[in-house]
């Protein structure tokens, strides 16, 4: 104790107890991956029945965050929300005053610079959540996964939440970085599935997906008539 | 703004003591709830006579926020109320600037960024209070609930507060998607019934009903007539 | 200990810590009551000889907000006048602003509403102080008793400070609707004299008393002549 | 300004502990008293030879506020000044403001207001001192002592400081409403002579008198001269 | 413990802990001392060897603050240098906008102002140093002392730092107020001398002396020839 | 305990615990070194790959800052972030007002700057990052190495880091300040090489190499191609 | 702003504890000293190989502050950097403002009384650092040495960091008044030498000295040449 107090300082080993602390926040949500192939990126976001009266068709857990970029997160739900909005407005004004769209990249800096600052400055917590942003600049597919301390990182492909370590498991076997469009969502659902316990099922109010092609650009969440097309393909 | 210790920061495991510590001022709360149906929203909120002298039937429990929309709360009351301002205003300024009425997602989530602002920055704490927030959106019923976190979730149905595990039981069995109006202001009514202990009687005083048919999208109270018709038929 | 400081936070059962010591300093104040009829609201707050030499008839403890409403309080005399005066600089503006007198319940809203911030932001305390406002709205009287946490409530009758809980049971005996205004008057004396310990004696230096009829919606405080003429009824 | 964590904080009793240890500071200064007659109002303050080279004569106890007001103090001197500048100011602006004098109530609430502020908002302590301030309204003698909660009471007589058990002790027992101004000023003598240990005389260099008569409502001190006259006439 | 961090707060006795110990480092001091008779005011500071290549003859201990007025301190030298500015600029003002000379009085009153605020609002720490400020004001010699509270005092004659108590207690034998000029000055280098430890000497180089004639009304510091003729006096 | 928190103070014996414990941050970083020689500088910076699925390719760790200078750092990758940010817009403003490149020195020093004030005033915490920063000015190699505190030093080589201990090691045993371009390369490969565990391999991803010869000035990262030739010619 | 708790406070016995502290900085930085004759003032600052690849030769040790005046500092380098930028500063703003230099009395004034405010206000550490700044006056010397409390004293000689001790004790046994330029700065060399362990040498990058004459007052430093060569003589 003593550590954790008023602001994020270091601990005699040079950790920020704070930031480690949110990382927990992250473990703990749902499993959320991300994969990049040469043809295509996708994003998934598990959604769990965690109350029986709770409306899961209803929650959104891949978020658009421009025509060519989107994202999920494991974490607390409220600071993703905060950190989705700055993406969104931030690139809308790229598109306003540069004419083009930002890059995936440095969208996920601009987010990941706002983190920081929540590490270094006093009266304020860090955000407690992880954002895996997935997205298509000129033709080449993106994928990074942002921490509560600020840093990002470029992935193949990542996972994170209840079944992180388990699917992060699956996909260090079954990545390979030529699959085509379908085979890099099917990927997703199998890394998905594999952290499912014995007698859980998935069905489609069970999983939010979005990818963007290479070729396409565009990133687009798929239809649940799409989501129970591939998961009939599982097996 | 105040740089102040006593700020909601994370405990090892990744949780933010004050944000638990702020629901279980709900917990304590006089019981409340909501129900979707096709048909009809409907928010219901006890009042207990804490004292003899207490005047129940100048108490509201229920708020409107707009034509087609109205919560209640369980927590902190005069927590709440800074909420309800804040919500109305909301509303209001938004038939202004866009001339239409706001949607419940997008006025549930404005309320829920003031909660999680009031998580992550200093010189405040989190709001002790929950909000379930019921309204009609182009004739689709929309049933939220917001904790103090600054999280929100769409629910078919929600009960919160002292009565709030009964409830949610009650209406686990009981809840179906396609109950007419009179049916779901009788389930929300069955639903607060079942949370009574031995002796505890139900009469128009105890409860303040809101509710919005999908046809007329429009949140009204039932008066303490019709109540008290509601009430008869529950038998 | 910890849960107290600097600023008002939750204690881990959802308690304001700081909020339930102020009415700590609530329940040590001077009994203060008021009661609520169809035909009249009285406010009543008694004033004790503390030491042989204050002058006890320059002592207010009743407190005209406008025409129409007054107010009594129970706790820290000065945290008292500062939400005094602001309901009279807010009462005041109303009446500016919209020509027409502001509402009780408006009033009390105001006043709880700056007690509220004084419980959820930092670098303040709590008001230690929980007033009685009574008055009249179109014929029709009001009565309210706003906390320390910001919460207010509509009452037929109540009382705090140290013979509260007495002058409370008094009152739930005693208390009918339909009392004209005399009775009215005599029934707040009658239940302040049952808090009097053996020995003590209630004169009109002991007590101040303000009401409004519903007929005249006027706040008036009675005269020591008055005082001396309800104290000879009382037998 | 600074919202330290050293803010006025409810105790669990309702107290506000820097207010009860600022009153302390109050109970160490030098005896200080004032009387209020019919015919007279009468501040009066001790002046203790602390250190033989100290010009006790130089030393100023007793201050004017304006023609027809003054004070003194018991308490830290330095925290004391600051609010006989502040009434000083008050007092004149009223004049250049609304070309009359401010009454003695209204002086006395502005600076209790000051006083009351430095007990619920952070960043500072309260004041360590209370003052006596007596002064004539229109021909009416007028006597408070404001604490350093920012509560302030009107008296007939009241001692403060090291002396002030004892004085209030001889006032409570010699005190009577119709004294005339000479019996008025001997009634402080005497009250603050009660309090000298065997031995400690009382010479004009250990007292400073000030008084209204309520015939002229004008607030003068006594000379030299006049103090070793009344001296005389103690006995 | 606990009552001396951050702000200058009162100790359960009624003390500022900061403030006491501020006055600690009063007493740390090099002694400074000042006499004020009929015919002059006189301040000297002492200047002690420290370490043997000090440049004592280039450390000023005596400062002008204004042509008729100047002092000396004991305690932190730095923060005494932060008095003087403030007094000199004070003083420099004061002519440009009343077109004559700042009194004594209301000089000294100037800077304990600022020392009071200093021990009252947070973010800041007392001053810890005590002034000695001597002047003529219309022919009439002053001599005060300025404690870290703020408060300050008229003296005949007083003496701080290491040597006071020592000084004092020959100041006490041996002042009398109607010493000429130069028998002034003697009695204050005697009253240091008496505080020599046996061994030590008492050369021009120890000692800055400044004083004030109230004939003349013009505050000017000893030359090291007239300091050399004055020690040669002493015997 | 008690010296470590909230702002970065000094500990008994001088140090600044949150600096010192910044620096643990830096120990805990990739390898990261610097070296220059008359004809060139190199700044190289260790790539690992922490996890498998990890795209280290995308991973920058050698910066641009201008035409003429580069850097790396170990340490928090989200403080270093934060550095070359202000350092690449620091470099630009100077263009833009003198019409000249920066010099490394001057940019070194406000990079540094930026550090000082992080580590000397309240609500924020030291930057965990240590930058190598490498360039040509006028045709003088220049190596600076800055460290948390804002202190930074030249050097002829420096290596921090995890390997940093070892490849300092290595560098004092071969540096040497008359080698060629590629030699200077060459030897900042075999110090990281020298840090590599038995079975660990020098890949071309896991590096990232740039430099300045002192005839051109101009600072540039070695391509893959170039970098797989120079670990060729290691053996 | 951070008005944090951490700022620095009296002790019980009155001294600052952060003061105190940031004076150990200074004892245990490299050795730094100065001498002021009546024909030159000498600064001189150790520069020790504390790495190996330490690029000695780059290291600034003494600094000018404009072109009659220079200094030199023990403590933390970083902290030195602020100190001297702003002396830099005000030397350049007080030509420009009153066409003549300043004085080194008033220069060294200037930056102490920015070392006294950070000893004062919260939310900042005092400075880390103790200045040793010489220059000449209209052909006068001039000595002074800094602390961080803000104090600053005329020196004919002084001597701080690791090797201050021994450095003084040599120049208390050696110090002449009237020692020619040369010899000056010999007497400097030779106090340095005087700290040296066994086996340690003294090269000309181990040292730089710089000094100005009473007779041109232009503060320069030694070239490589003139150390090689004042290193020789002192045999």
């Amino acid at each position: 104790m003593g550590y954790d107090r008023a602001i994020t300082i270091f601990s005699p080993d040079g950790s920020l107890y704070q930031v480690d602390y949110a990382f927990e926040a992250v473990k703990k949500g749902w499993t959320t991956l991300g994969i990049k192939t040469k043809s295509a990126v996708v994003v998934l976001g598990e959604k769990k029945k965690a109350s029986q009266l709770l409306d899961l068709d209803s929650i959104e857990k891949v978020f658009l965050l421009d025509d060519h970029v989107g994202c999920s997160f494991a974490g607390l739900a409220s600071d993703g929300r905060v950190l989705i909005d700055y993406a969104r407005n931030s690139a809308l004004q790229h598109r306003l005053i540069y004419d083009e769209p930002i890059t995936v990249d440095y969208l996920t800096k601009l987010i990941s610079d706002v983190k920081q600052m929540y590490t270094q400055h006093g009266g304020v917590r860090p955000f407690g959540v992880a954002l895996i942003i997935g997205g298509v600049d000129n033709g080449v597919t993106k994928l990074f996964m942002t921490e509560p301390s600020g840093q990002f990182m470029p992935y193949q492909a990542v996972a994170i939440g209840q079944g992180g370590y388990t699917a992060t498991e699956y996909l260090e076997k079954n990545y390979k970085e030529d699959l085509n469009v379908e085979d890099t969502i099917l990927l997703a659902l199998n890394a998905l599935k594999s952290t499912l316990k014995p007698g859980e099922k998935l069905g489609p109010s069970n999983v939010e997906i979005g990818y963007a092609s290479a070729d396409t650009g565009i990133f687009r969440k798929l239809t649940t008539e799409e989501k129970i097309q591939y998961l009939q393909k599982l097996g």
